[in-house]
């Protein structure tokens, strides 16, 4: 990727294919005046900033392209911080490739993969994750993932990061200022004082960390797995899951028997269900290769819904399936486990005690997958589970595996820097692990970056964008 | 359909999918105040008509929707002739479909296929003809087909009909006139001068309706067939003529081994090149299911690209063959026949004369489909038979098969006139025929519509345009 300020690029922003409208958005200096060339109408390059014109599109041989709606952003106060003109044709795929091809003859160029959001980060109009924020909105799917997406573009996350590096900043300036007066032996910096800003930081730092699992699952989904022996009414609860959402089920592709994965909507929160028709619970039939399979989707699984049929399972069973699960670590300590004792409908008295001495601390929940007893309580326990207490409205929350990389490199360095100080190391040694903090820190926003982690995070883009 | 003009439609006008930016449009009076309640940055209804406005949308409980840009087109300066407004959002499905959700609430009306259209029709921003080229452009996959419907767009095909139309009405104006004062037996229309001036709308709706052979041609392509005796080199012809046109090839899908179908671009003009593998002109083959199939292709062919092997082929097998087509009516009259006397490579001293002689006007061409010889001759002939002194740039063309009707009933109706006039009828007969000649023009500019033609018009057309 080369990123040259010099030229203006262009490319096709809506999706291919006929439809009413298609938009074709061009960025750069010489925007205005390359499209001038070819809209006869009027001077687009004397025209006021955010205004729509409308005429036909020529080529430079007068041959008519379109009649099209011509809008104007003048740099600043446009996306990428440049020039910008977007130009609105009929949506017909010939169209839109004849426009292109005349604006490419007339000097533009084909734009790359997110590089109209790439020079609004170079022009400064928003920082590195910002930027990465506009990919998330584009892919977001639910109420969580868009609200996240969104809270990240608007600045959320970039403000936090830059309180914390700015307080160490200030910190780094005053160990610069001591190194250069090394040789009196000056001390500007109170140890006592800096050693517990390096600790509250550290604590935060910590704390957005703790905050990705939380924002991950947000973004990505909640992986339930719906487990048991056989006959226990696993389908039957996926259904009962579903029931009201099977519009959306049915856009999902790529069903198995031996493992369906289906999405369920919870208030806005998307969860995974995976339904591991395959599990048994028997020495001999773990082993086989089936089985093990899904016994991978149990050991990735945020939450484990272990159902078991009410009338025909004892404590002892269900006490030793889990423990099997756990004693061959097919469960991961972190798991949310839901007992969930199924077919309450047929029993007259329900008593889950026995069940409840055994299984300790697991919560255990009766339902009847069949008459959809108690899946609405069912699904605001998978809801509570995932959000209670852990959401605030202006809490920004990690969600962005890099982010949360490059937060983790930067605790390295600041838990270095801390025990450098403890052990009385030299001033300029302890300035040096400051500088690899605020490196990482930087990394998020992009007050710090490199072409390579540009290209990587701007290929992720759409064309046109 | 319903056609209320109080409501305000809404929706999407640009492909769905993942992509940079998508486009919701609304049109109607409340447009703006409509979406103004959702945009908390400005007061819309306060801004000019055709300004850009940036901001976030919200809904009515102020959960941020998308930071948008905001297209203000106020009546009667926009494409329907009512404010409308165009919302550019993140291309993200999720958010088309929250906004889309959000301004239903709050008022909108999911717009009908084509309804923009329709209202910019019912509204006279455009006729009939000039809506229904909206349509074409859109579908438009070639210059020609790209040229014609711009032009029918922009009036070309309406203004010559309004012409007519308008001519017609002065002189029915003048018989009406005589019938208001019958009693008096004047005659203010002079008899000779409004035959000539019949004959004349006649003369010109009969070279509009042989305009739509070569419109329709342009609008749809030109079947293109290519016959021959096994191993008289087809598909080394097919290779040949695609050769530098590979990519486009490339996506038309469907090739099955007994008819080939590409398309040929030949200076913008579209060729649906078939390659008819299974022909043989034998008796005992000739009635095989497959071949039949074959047939009937031919029988479709504008132009009939009949291919020998000049090394093996006798002037008397080419004729035999050519008759066997035409005896049993394989061949519409008006197909254009081109003797291609392939492998000119092979023979050092090709004579042609004994073909001609046999086989009359046809036009023979020889050619070396392996070696690519003469190939570009045959091209440009290919683009000759089809355009050659039959365009000219101002002259409209119909290629819509219900214009072409609406001009033959038109004449039918103006030949019962004439006819009429001649036997002397009496006025108010003629006067009749006259109205139905208006009828049927007006059909296709639209200054005479139903309900029905309006349905069966803009259900062609995209949602959103």
């Amino acid at each position: 990727m080369k990123h040259s300020f010099d030229d203006t690029i262009i490319a096709l922003s809506t999706p291919p294919g006929e439809s009413a409208i298609a938009v074709i958005r061009l960025s750069g200096e010489n925007s205005i005046e390359l499209v001038d060339k070819h809209f006869p109408a009027k001077d687009l390059t004397l025209v006021k900033s955010h205004t729509l014109h409308f005429g036909t599109l020529q080529s430079l041989e007068n041959e008519l392209l379109d009649e099209v709606v011509i809008s104007i952003f003048k740099a600043p106060n446009s996306y990428t911080g440049e020039n910008t003109v977007e130009i609105s044709t009929h949506g017909s795929p010939y169209i839109v490739s004849k426009v292109l091809k005349n604006l490419i003859s007339s000097g533009a160029r084909q734009a790359d993969r997110g590089e109209f959001t790439l020079r609004a980060y170079l022009n400064g109009k928003m920082d590195l994750s910002q930027a990465e924020a506009v990919a998330d909105i584009i892919a977001s799917d639910s109420d969580e993932s868009h609200r996240m997406a969104m809270q990240q573009m608007r600045g959320g996350i970039s403000k936090r990061i830059q309180t914390l590096r700015q307080e160490l900043i200030d910190f780094a300036a005053l160990l610069e200022l001591e190194l250069d007066f090394s040789e009196e032996d000056v001390e500007f910096a109170d140890r006592t004082r800096l050693k517990a800003l390096l600790h509250s930081i550290f604590q935060e730092i910590e704390s957005l960390k703790a905050s990705f699992d939380l924002g991950n699952v947000m973004k990505n989904g909640v992986a339930t797995v719906i487990a048991g022996r056989p006959n226990a009414g696993k389908s039957t609860l996926l259904n009962a899951l579903l029931q009201d959402r099977r519009a959306i089920v049915s856009d999902i592709a790529g069903t198995t028997r031996d493992s369906i994965e289906e999405v369920l909507n919870i208030n806005g929160l998307k969860y995974r269900l995976i339904d591991t028709a395959g599990i048994r619970m028997t020495e001999d039939t773990i082993e086989a290769e089936g089985v093990e399979r899904t016994l991978l989707h149990v050991q990735n699984a945020k939450i484990l819904l272990y159902l078991f049929d009410i009338m025909h399972s004892s404590p002892e069973e269900v006490e030793t399936d889990i423990q099997e699960l756990i004693s061959k670590n097919h469960l991961n300590p972190k798991t949310k486990i839901l007992l969930l004792a199924n077919k309450s409908d047929l029993s007259q008295n329900i008593d889950l005690d026995d069940f409840r001495e055994k299984m300790g601390d697991a919560e255990i929940l009766s339902i009847s997958a069949l008459n959809n007893d108690d899946v609405e309580d069912l699904k605001s326990k998978l809801y509570d589970s995932i959000i209670s207490g852990k959401v605030t409205e202006d809490k920004s929350m990690i969600n962005n595996i890099r982010h949360y990389e490059a937060l983790q490199k930067a605790n390295e360095s600041l838990q270095i820097a801390l025990d450098a100080m403890n052990a009385g190391t030299s001033t300029d040694l302890i300035a040096l692990d400051i500088r690899n903090v605020l490196f990482h820190l930087g990394l998020i926003t992009g007050e710090v970056s490199s072409e390579d982690l540009l290209d990587s995070i701007f290929t992720r883009f759409c064309i046109g964008k």
